[in-house]
């Protein structure tokens, strides 16, 4: 696989969700995903009137975290997160599941706590499972849930757990959806070679931070 | 130092806040909490009703976390998620600051919302700095700016970053609070010896979860 920088770019989640990121480092990630046409911007709802400051009239959408990154919120707040993150502007909510209820089998939680976002936000939403904690049983489920609940993507990983996304995970979740749902590929993305290996395996997106060394790798014509 | 078993607990937040802990392992912690009558629990604001069940009636109170771990929510968000966990029992409120917010120097930022929260909670607030991302300065700053909005508790730590509680950090947080204020250490804490240096170094609680295997310490006379 190879692909043209503009063709990359479609890709990726610019991802600047460290907590301790400094304004200045929020800024210029900010402006490298809007200069370089990233696909849109991963970011925490406490910086959103920044992103939709720097993004505003340009093509790269600003995209949000819900319930992050712990998933372990009530469903009210992940709701009012949403409503909240719309209001500054975010057009893509990446929400964690309530882990610990898909683990006991608590279904029924597990797709209300997804629908009750969805139906809040006017903007899709991508699931994320944090696949590290799940057997594949529970993926497969967890993506089940997902797509009955309105998701618009299933996301393999926060990227602030134990692990992050595998290409096994990604070919078992694009099996366990509907050519309706997409899969995003995050957590521990750090090469071009990962990122070919993800997309081959069926993601549309890809969330990653080490944005400019991967495009520096793409133009060397890696 | 060497305290009995009762006046221990006293000190004991026992922390259940692992996002993959399943459905037994949550009601066996909060039961533990219970039975040797740890002062609270700290648990997820998505596990508040379960922890309602088993703790009604008894001496532990129901703690819980906001904006956790990350900080990195709209204030919006943690407002909200504090009324729903007020609404849902809990008594204790263990805020995530800003983090970002603190290292950019943008204090009112800080202040105002911690105040919301403060603000939107009958309970008392405790104000996690998350000190491993803070320099020496920025600790001192933050436990003023947790004061000036309202806080009961300045705390150390989530657990969840790259570094916990420190002797050093618990004697400087210490002297940068009024004696209205109290101290609070987390993350990191795994024996007796560590628990006593925190609280002699002048916290009023700790925040275990190890809290079997530190029991069983003082209980064999450690």
């Amino acid at each position: 696989m190879k692909l043209t920088k503009q063709e990359f770019v479609k890709y990726v989640d610019h991802s600047l969700l460290k907590p301790n990121l400094d304004r200045k480092e929020v800024i210029a990630g900010l402006e490298f995903a809007r200069d370089t046409e990233c696909v849109s911007v991963c970011i925490n709802t406490c910086n959103l009137d920044r992103a939709y400051e720097v993004l505003k009239g340009s093509k790269t959408i600003i995209g949000t975290v819900i319930g992050f990154p712990s998933g372990a919120h009530t469903t009210l707040a992940k709701v009012m997160e949403t409503i909240d993150a719309y209001s500054r502007g975010a057009m893509e909510m990446d929400m964690v599941i309530d882990v610990g209820a898909l683990i006991n089998g608590e279904y029924d939680d597990v797709r209300a706590d997804i629908a009750a976002v969805v139906k809040a936000s006017p903007a899709i939403v991508k699931v994320i499972l944090e696949n590290c904690f799940l057997t594949k049983e529970q993926i497969v489920t967890g993506c089940k849930l997902a797509e009955e609940a309105g998701a618009a993507y299933v996301k393999t990983s926060t990227g602030f757990a134990a692990g992050g996304a595998k290409v096994e995970d990604i070919v078992l979740m694009r099996k366990s959806v509907s050519p309706n749902v997409k899969v995003k590929a995050a957590g521990g993305i750090s090469s071009l070679a990962d990122c070919y290996a993800m997309i081959e395996a069926g993601v549309s997106r890809v969330g990653i931070s080490r944005t400019r060394s991967i495009l520096a790798e793409l133009e060397a014509g890696a």
